[in-house]
């Protein structure tokens, strides 16, 4: 789902989310994945200063609620205040009967204001079977990095979700940075992006789902989009370059990468 | 430069990279990259059965003389055999006096010719200063690997040549991965690529220069060429994402990577 937020409008996102997860459904998917922070829209300095925390388990339960009336698996990013106080932003994967499978709480904070707002978190990714694929999340500047992905793909990860936002100008990420990490893992990644203007920042759109030969499986224009792919079966054909196999991680640490 | 390489005919290659040399010294160029193995030819098993070694010190010698005969730095790339009589595949750069400046050993060998002829070495990329830019050296599949890129540009590379032998069919490499090496390190990458069929092998071609932003400074064809690109100056304005300064290595050590 790539699609626009209203900031703070939590009402109208959900109504936004829903109707996705209701068309997605329908059109014979399992899983939506929509943008980062996307109930509460994309506004650090704004969110941190306005939303009530006390409000994040009501709107967990209604987005559950969406998965479940929609019997489509569904991932999600909300802000999350740690039992310290610390506020982070997160990426939730429930399934379609609306049980939370995984949750990731964001690595690499983007930009002076999402530091300002929030503090990063030092957990690497995991994985979960999600109807027998192995299934991985990141946060939008996190798959920038290469030693994320690849901590996803050496934990076994074969489809990797990822909620971001991610601003115009940066048409770089989706169509050479994510094909990349497809390709240098041998997995597929979805990465879905806001479309049109929050809170002043004007967001690329463009969002992408690449295979694990780096090709392009969809890529969505500027605006609002629902993206569709069906992912490799398990009688797909093994990897041309097996990066997994290949790769020297006693060399890499004898480096000290 | 990308070319065909006459295999086991070191003469015939040692003349074509004199001429590429030339030609490239009088266009203003005060460095040529030139293909894995190119004096010698791509030829894994040929090499390894026909090659006497001790060929080796005098081809090395007529290299360092066409540095120096045409006044300009050079990249080439040989096997060498080590003290444990090891057979490695090696980059060397000279300056344009002919003096070595950097040597490097292939750590990720591909497929099954090359491993059978060839041992993987394990020291991480060396950087050295040529001509005030911060210079590495990485051979073919090593740059598929984001951890080797990682590694010299950690060491503070800024360039960052890369003699390959890719064949046809692997597009993806170049225009993809090349790129993301480029930009997620924030330094230039040259690869430089054979063209046409030795010992069977249809080669690419294709090969590339990829801008720190992730953009191509040059593109080559199929066919035998002389690609160039001018270095950012010191003048040139920062990376507008500093990925180097925003990764988290010890949080990445503590995932296991």
């Amino acid at each position: 789902m790539q699609a626009n937020a209203a900031v703070l409008d939590v009402d109208a996102n959900c109504a936004a989310l829903d109707a996705a997860a209701g068309r997605a459904a329908a059109a014979g998917a399992r899983l939506l994945l929509t943008p980062e922070l996307f109930p509460v829209g994309y506004a650090p300095l704004r969110l941190r200063a306005e939303l009530d925390p006390a409000a994040l388990p009501s709107l967990r339960q209604a987005l559950a609620d969406v998965a479940r009336r929609n019997r489509i698996a569904l991932v999600y990013s909300l802000p999350a205040v740690t039992p310290a106080g610390e506020w982070q932003i997160t990426a939730t994967l429930l399934d379609q009967n609306g049980d939370e499978l995984l949750s990731y709480a964001k690595v690499h904070l983007f930009g002076p204001e999402e530091r300002q707002a929030f503090v990063p978190a030092a957990a690497g990714p995991g994985v979960v079977d999600f109807q027998g694929v192995r299934t991985s999340l990141l946060i939008c500047y996190d798959v920038e990095f290469p030693e994320t992905v690849r901590a996803a793909a050496v934990r076994g990860a074969e489809l990797l979700l990822v909620p971001t936002a991610l601003a115009e100008g940066f048409d770089a990420v989706p169509q050479v940075l994510i094909r990349a990490r497809a390709l240098e893992n041998n997995l597929t990644v979805a990465y879905a992006n806001h479309s049109g203007t929050e809170e002043g920042c004007d967001f690329l759109g463009g969002s992408v789902i690449a295979a694990p030969d780096g090709g392009l499986m969809a890529a969505a224009g500027a605006g609002g989009e629902l993206l569709y792919a069906e992912l490799p079966g398990p009688g797909a054909a093994a990897p041309e370059v097996s990066y997994l196999a290949d790769r020297r991680p006693d060399v890499y640490r004898s480096w000290g990468n």
